[in-house]
């Protein structure tokens, strides 16, 4: 039995490892709030470079970031009956204005407000009774808005990144003229989730659209981004949602048309979340901990000086820092750690930490103006050898390390996924302890027998794929248990 | 009388002509939410350029971001005595977890919490809980992060980007071995501030140190950056503060000495707000709207094609097009405006938007193969032919606008500073209508008389400038009305 660095394993028990790997790797913490998390730097930092890379490309479609408040009245709310429903159980609500002293000296809620407000779970009620008012003629279409920020849903049960009180994402809301506009828009997003997602994160996905029972509160149409982890669980990635005139009606977003008439908005609203997070490391990591798609990864490249010999140290120091100044020209995130710590500590610290490319640098290497290499997505023992003139092949290296771990995480997927033609086959393979997702007919999905098959195994309706799952039959459900 | 575009003018009614100006530009609304404000895409624009600005530097030395907890317990508040009087005021209380429909149908909040909760108005008691389990040994430390987030202080009477209940901000929270590093720590952002106020926002910024009655709440050391305002007033743009072992003792921020001892731990903590584009407004804007510093203008450069023949749209536009490319090609940000306006109108427009420079193109500058150049900070009036083969220079304008918006705000501050000996000589002045700083020497602002004339005339101290002002006297407190 080989040793490894997370324990347990995936095998031995999914749940806690990815407990362990979060720590290992020291992405983030629970926090002393119900439900709630601390993002450490590193792991706020793979969410900072989701962000960088979603964010100008959202400039670049004419995508405008704002701010609208995080408190949202109550009786906004109430405007939408649907989207109360969906969230009523599970907000933060604010109902003082202060603090003041009781005769213990124990502090306690004072100034009561006469309209409590509650933490934004999701934005539609307050944007749209916001940019009701923004909106007058035809010429103010369309409206594509975008805000990243923080969001409160109570969480009974909080999981690390995938499922807590707070968390962070981007909201966008975009309002059109016409139906086909705002429709169009919704899709459009979920192709650029796609991309994100399976391009940038490596993390091959289904893309599909959600039943009615699984569409986001007020949508018509609901668009899905889903995931297979290594435990065959779904994960919902992101949501794209085409909101019609559900929210427009409610808020009054109306406007004077090219026929001079008055007409109501159409609207669609999309997000991805800090749960992405959670789809990286239940996506790659091993029994060795996180491994980090090179497009969002903290460092690309880490450096580790292995000096055996103290009167060597500066001048292997010094060349180390030297391929550090080239790698940087090629614009490749770098780090170099000079931490007191032993090479080989450094490097089980890097391997755990998801790093893509270690280069250790000895004193060999430096004879040779050489570098030995180790990819995270490889074997321990496969070591490469690169001549100092060849540094320029790094990029390239990063972009093989992308494609092989979407290529792994694509295998292991397109093996779990099954079609079934009867609800008996569908309920025979949980039996025997199946773990993945279901393909089957949609028409076999509105009955008693289908609804009691899912409540036994915990299973829910993912989406229904689009032709982008190769697998996909037409009219179709993919059905799998989830997070 | 000239026209100008924002009514009322500075001299008329300042107050008023602010909110104006907000409103020409399209910077910020009033939310319909207690205090807060909707910051519209022109204006968050202007924070994103502060925030990539500023946070870059951050990385530069070393400091990285994270995500704590938008909710403090009440208890961690409980902690720090001094910390409790200062927000207990003015905090957003969460009590509440999911709300309910009572009897005549109306959402009302339902499970109340054991343990509320306020939104963090400040994160220092947070942070504190939390690294506390991060820091064992000295080899942890120093430990510099940083947030960018958003925060909660009720306010009574708010006022767009100066005083609102919500905020974004960013807060470094900085943790030492020594009482040394952590006082150079808050030097050291100070002069941060500094930099970013007054080079890239081009605001002459006084720093200097809090009087005892100014400082945060808690700390020992609040250093600020004070503004002179067009009405004389003073407002306080960024703040540092050395927080000895007051959140350390607390919290039980502890570490294992280099001596093998336990030691507690000395922390800094510093924020600048949204509230710098509200001094953005009021140190540079004029009677026809805002005046934007380069550096953080949304574009700095917009390009009006001007089109009096619509058989010469086309390759007026063309012509646009190719400045456009050529423009973004230095890296200069560029808009080119081609809504259904007239060329007057969209001049207005950006006028009032403060946009640096204005490049109006029709058929003779196409003809002459130049631009026509206005610059913001300049009359209306003042224009400038460029040859297309010079576009080059654009960044050395930018810089002169820089330099002259400075220049200008630098001296309207300096002619409105006074040195005063007695406190007589300092009622006088404020009695004849006197709108700027005094600077008074210290001795003279502990006694009753000096409380009463900061009464009677709304005056508080500043701070005590350091030797950056060249006006200073040693040991002087500059007194103000505020913001």
């Amino acid at each position: 039995m080989s040793k490894t660095a997370i324990n347990p394993t995936r095998n031995e028990n999914f749940s806690e490892w990815y407990q362990q790997v979060i720590q290992a790797a020291e992405l983030a913490d629970n926090a002393p709030v119900r439900g709630c998390m601390v993002i450490k730097p590193y792991g706020y930092a793979i969410w900072e470079n989701i962000q960088k890379i979603f964010d100008e490309r959202l400039k670049k479609i004419g995508i405008q970031n704002a701010y609208f408040p995080m408190l949202i009245p109550i009786e906004f709310l109430s405007k939408e009956a649907e989207h109360i429903d969906g969230f009523a159980k599970e907000c933060a609500v604010v109902t003082h204005s202060r603090l003041k002293k009781d005769e213990s000296g124990a502090l306690v809620p004072d100034g009561e407000l006469t309209d409590p407000y509650i933490i934004r779970p999701t934005s539609e009620a307050i944007i749209g009774n916001i940019i009701s008012k923004w909106i007058n003629t035809y010429r103010d279409l369309p409206l594509k808005l975008n805000q990243w920020c923080n969001v409160m849903r109570w969480e009974k049960r909080s999981r690390l990144f995938l499922r807590t009180s707070e968390f962070l994402w981007q909201e966008g809301h975009t309002i059109f003229e016409s139906e086909q506009e705002a429709k169009n828009d919704a899709l459009k997003m979920l192709d650029m989730y796609y991309d994100l997602i399976s391009g940038d994160l490596a993390m091959p996905a289904i893309v599909g659209e959600k039943t009615e029972e699984e569409r986001f509160p007020g949508a018509k149409n609901t668009y899905t981004v889903e995931l297979m982890m290594q435990d065959g669980k779904a994960l919902q990635a992101g949501t794209s949602h085409y909101l019609g005139q559900t929210f427009s009606n409610a808020f009054n977003i109306k406007f004077l048309g090219r026929d001079n008439k008055e007409h109501i908005a159409y609207t669609s609203s999309w997000g991805i979340t800090t749960r992405l997070i959670g789809a990286i490391i239940m996506s790659h990591a091993d029994d060795d901990g996180l491994v980090l798609p090179p497009q969002v990864a903290p460092y690309q490249v880490v450096i580790i000086p292995v000096i055996h010999d103290d009167s060597k140290a500066t001048e292997i120091n010094n060349y180390c820092s030297k391929i550090q100044e080239e790698l940087n020209e090629f614009n490749i995130r770098t780090y170099m750690d000079i931490t007191e710590n032993t090479a080989s500590n450094k490097t089980w610290k890097w391997i755990k930490k998801g790093a893509p490319i270690r280069l250790e640098i000895g004193f060999k290497e430096l004879i040779n103006n050489s570098v030995t290499l180790s990819r995270r997505d490889l074997g321990k023992q496969e070591k490469l050898s690169l001549p100092v003139n060849e540094l320029g092949k790094m990029s390239g290296i990063l972009k093989e390390i992308t494609n092989n771990i979407r290529a792994k995480a694509a295998r292991f997927r397109d093996e779990r996924i099954k079609e079934v033609v009867t609800l008996d086959e569908m309920d025979n393979l949980f039996v025997q302890g199946f773990k993945g997702f279901v393909l089957i007919d949609k028409t076999e999905t509105n009955n008693e027998k289908f609804s009691s098959i899912c409540k036994n195994h915990s299973l829910t309706r993912r989406c229904i794929p689009s032709s982008l799952l190769q697998k996909a039959v037409m009219d179709g459900v993919l059905v799998a248990k989830s997070y």
